[in-house]
């Protein structure tokens, strides 16, 4: 059953794995930027609680993070990417990590052209190559490979995109935003897709350190405690 | 080379592949809707065209479809479902086949969120349940079953969905958008990831037939003839 006991505008149901750290790095962040505050309640995975009829009600597909807007009728958010948006565009009333729809719509589709890539490529990929080194119950070298080798083809697309700037979207040099949040913490564990070190690509390794530098990615990687 | 000898106002680098598919119905539909014109160049994915140099710099992931926009200065955009969101915003002037997301954020909202599940979870499971059946140089029985059954998981999710609405997204019984358009081609040809049948997920397959007695659903799966 949900413990659902606090009483902040916003609540996310969340574990420690990147598509949680997502959220909770872009709540920390506008945390710091406007002073948001959320409530978070842990879903222990390891005992599909994300499985139980409770939680299919919120998110019919099983997993974790949602994000559940007390403050605007507990109107509902799953998909990781979805609830950067959703935040975005309803608490970041200054525009600081996004692009606006109508004020600027070609950065806005580029932000999101970022965003899809991340959630469609590397997510999953990275998710398969880190599930058969890890979880697997045959050990299968062929998917292994497979699942590396993709995961490490994507961030050679990430390279080349970062090879002239600092973030993946904005103008110039670009601008830190939710397109860099909703993958810098996959970028983060390459470890466990089995990719050793980031030295391969240099642009990449360096991205990721600038925002490791901030104090609400450093504080957003915690949670839930 | 690119073989871009159209005039349109639109152009389409695409195959007939699910991803390519979606575009091209969603492009069949806008010009049923509104007579908005298009040019489309079939990319020969068998010869890798889509990772050779000009190509890679409309889209440095080497993946089909791609949209440039000849009448917003080349504009480019990248990402299946980040083309149905580009093209929904500029060329559906009367919002028949998506959400405002000024006027309608929690609808827009709940229409991303589908689109992402689409794009996160049934394309990438879809995709690699088809692989690993179809093209993989080992024969790997436990990744085919993986994915299949993942596969079927996911249609699973959306027979929830379904069970007391027409189309994925809006309000009431829901509304023929985006949002479908971005999943159905990958149901359409769910053979290829090994499931022989929908009667299992009977609303999803009645979803399916009722977008395929669409006139521009029909003409988009055969693009690029």
């Amino acid at each position: 059953m949900s413990t659902d006991t606090g009483s902040k505008p916003l609540l996310l149901y969340t574990a420690g794995t990147p598509n949680g750290q997502k959220v909770s790095i872009f709540f920390e962040e506008l945390k710091a930027a406007y002073g948001l505050e959320y409530d978070y309640v842990k879903i222990d995975i390891s005992k599909n609680t994300q499985k139980e009829p409770w939680y299919i009600k919120l998110n019919p597909n099983g997993r974790i993070p949602v994000l559940i807007d007390r403050s605007r009728d507990n109107f509902t958010v799953f998909e990781t990417a979805a609830i950067l948006v959703y935040l975005q565009e309803h608490y970041d009333k200054e525009g600081k990590f996004g692009f606006d729809k109508d004020q600027d719509p070609n950065l806005w589709s580029e932000s999101l052209q970022w965003i899809l890539f991340a959630h469609g490529g590397v997510g999953p990929m990275h998710g398969q190559a880190a599930f058969f080194r890890r979880f697997a119950t045959e050990d299968v070298p062929y998917a292994k490979t497979r699942f590396t080798n993709e995961t490490k083809r994507l961030f050679g697309v990430l390279e080349i995109r970062l090879s002239d700037r600092d973030w993946l979207a904005g103008p110039g040099r670009g601008v830190y935003s939710i397109a860099d949040i909703n993958v810098l913490p996959w970028i983060r564990v390459h470890e466990i897709a089995g990719i050793e070190s980031l030295d391969e690509w240099p642009h990449v390794k360096d991205w990721l350190e600038r925002a490791v530098q901030r104090p609400a990615f450093q504080a957003g990687v915690k949670i839930p405690a």
